[in-house]
């Protein structure tokens, strides 16, 4: 049942208008087939439909990709194609200790703090002080807040060693901060390593082979969204070409001499 | 620290070749480079090499992915790269209440099983009972058992209504049950319907839409994989063409008369 | 050499911004960079630079995909990716006879009229008369209109059999009139149907396996764009998701009744 | 009609199987269904149907594709998606002069010839001498032989200026030969490199940019293939993922200074 506070998604009738909005005393959402006085929604089930005059719209429970969407951003996110193939790949479960650096927007903070349970945690370095900021307030509505510490620095000031499950690098230079991040991973911990370009990946590739790194693996992958007319079944005519390269890979404690 | 009865993954040192093996008394693993004594592991850290004549392995703690890989198989598996997508777009979290028909091998079962939590279920139909049984090892080994409750019986046969968070369907017919899938979804619910053939995607599409489910999307997932040599990186010579088309839509409580 | 009436390609100094232009007395073109006199081009080699007071530009001969580029066009043109495709999965060589419908905007009819040779012919129906209009400009300014023979009408008013190498079927609704276009090709003679969506490429395979069409084929062919910086080497972040699913097939005498 | 001398495509009726022969006196073609003596074919037309016992075949006309497949290779041949796509954007014409290196197997310049009409040339370069034997006879089964010159050399040997219309640069090592192949090419002339990995399309770009090349392109062709069953359609299961990168650019009298 929906009640007061509740954030839902309001999807119009046309199935192709989506709207974000709270349950709440004195909020009115305009919308192109006319007002919702968002109040009168407490109480309803979730799919419920609302006459808005001569059209209606659907009430539905924002999922998490909603959520993600409704952010405000900070940086680029993570798409969610790369999203979920990310966590299988980093293999985050119950109990575990993830870090990540840099925090950016916190979409994959709040993905990784659902994951790691209540007895896990996420570590999380920025140093761009004003991003940590609205993380904050983005994990606290999509994740778990509870289970994640922020350090509004470089992740090169972190001197833990050998204490994390898996690791997750995003940032401008990963290069510059790889060593660091690798030391923090545990033996057979994982790591993610989220590069745009060819050249990027060249390097880093290379320096992970460096740094006890083996099992590197690099994927991208593509998502095909399909108009979904039964009777005219395509493809859509435009896609993403590209986010971003994943590389991934496992640490050993050391690297045999053969 | 590797403890007697962990299964653990040896990777030999050429980086290709990827064993399975529990450490126990008496077991020994085979390997192209030599034998290893698998209860000598016992009291090492993960990460570490163990030598194997004049080459070596090192042993990792098994994945998810690892795991899914070196299941006993009753069915086509779902890929990774489908997977994890499917899971972030039913919205599977904490607490919730998962359908599926069928168990088939028991991957997704597994996938859900680590996603709802302690207070979640995970409720699957399967009338082979011959891959009942197999799905139920699976589930033990990868999963959380305690959460998931197997039916060996058709999904037709169960008679709940309005109970389901999310309803998995991936059956080689889904169209002679959707109907009784959809109404186990609660209104706001989401399911995903697994198809390999356009013929089955269009069938699918209109017959969800009579169905009281909106916000249909229709994705296709491709996962490139690259050779990771930093000197000659390129994609891999031969990729997945095709696994599956994959439904998504939301449970509404009554379409709209307009 | 550059020569009056020649058409040229103006590719500004940003490399990013192309124009279309004559080399014709009194013909100034307007470029963001400054004005420049066409005639004075007259003369200068092709690849040469001239200077557009502080910036300036290269003169570059059109190419036949630039000539496409500038066309006016009556209807969705066949894409760059599956233009190539199509003319070397359908064999078209010297000497050919080749049969088109719809004859469109006439980019196929050009491509296919340079690649008959001073032997071949191109026979192309349009039932709508404006289309050929254009069409005949176009195949005029791009291809070998001489061995073009264009017939403002529907494909069912052509009455010959077995005189076709190939057949380039593109309308909007190719079922209708694929039992004539076989009919028009030899035994041994290839087609090639162009369909928007699944449904229509299922019903067409069905129909011409019914009509004694073998070896069909279906292949879909997505061209991806980097963008050349080497420093920072990436695939575009938009690309073309869909044009067109292109069916081939050979023409038998007759069908077995195995 | 078919006739002694020609080269024919068998395809057995499961239409799966695809076999290449010669009609010719005493020649038998073995099949999994029985055999075919190949001189009863003289006088049928292509698309007859030929009786083998209790299943049969049909008898096509080779394509320039069915000969690609048929020949003996020295090299990697360049695959059809890829072919065609270079042509185009290569813009090969009639008169047109265009330059090779290296040779391989010849099916570059057996596509060459064919374009270039009876005025122009195709001028190939070949360091090894086993190779361009073999692509002698490639070319002259699939080509225009003579309209083709064959160097048994390196492309470095060569030294003319200014000649050719377009230059198709695919050889171990592009980069050692670029200089000279854009020295070979006209203003405005067209140059494309292939390039396996993304190391070699950084530096080969990057030297392109000094080296008066403009328009900078790249691209990448992925091709497709379905099952065409019309009642269970969907992709080939596997598919190829990479042949090659394509890089285009068109050559400058000199670049500007800015």
């Amino acid at each position: 049942m929906i009640r007061a506070g509740d954030r839902v998604v309001i999807l119009l009738e046309d199935e192709e208008t989506r709207l974000f909005a709270e349950v709440r005393e004195g909020e009115v959402l305009t919308t192109h087939y006319g007002n919702l006085i968002m109040s009168s929604l407490a109480g309803m089930e979730y799919g419920s439909f609302v006459s808005l005059g001569f059209k209606g719209a659907y009430v539905l429970r924002p999922s998490f990709m909603d959520g993600i969407l409704s952010l405000k951003r900070s940086t680029q996110i993570v798409y969610p194609k790369d999203i979920a193939f990310i966590t299988l790949n980093l293999d985050v479960k119950d109990g575990d200790v993830v870090y990540e650096a840099g925090t950016g927007t916190g979409v994959m903070t709040s993905v990784f703090s659902r994951l790691v349970g209540s007895s896990g945690r996420v570590i999380t370095y920025e140093k761009r002080s004003d991003f940590v900021m609205r993380a904050r307030e983005n994990v606290a509505a999509l994740g778990k807040i509870e289970r994640v510490t922020f350090f509004p620095e470089d992740i090169e000031r972190c001197d833990e060693e050998n204490v994390a499950d898996s690791f997750f690098l995003d940032v401008p230079d990963p290069l510059a901060v790889m060593d660091r991040a690798v030391s923090i991973l545990k033996g057979g911990g994982r790591i993610c390593v989220l590069c745009p370009t060819t050249n990027q990946v060249q390097e880093s590739i290379r320096l992970l082979g460096e740094l006890n790194i083996v099992d590197i693996q690099m994927w991208e992958i593509m998502a095909r969204n399909y108009k979904t007319n039964p009777d005219r079944l395509r493809p859509e005519d435009r896609m993403v070409g590209h986010t971003a390269f994943l590389i991934f890979g496992v640490k050993i404690k050391r690297r045999s001499r053969s």
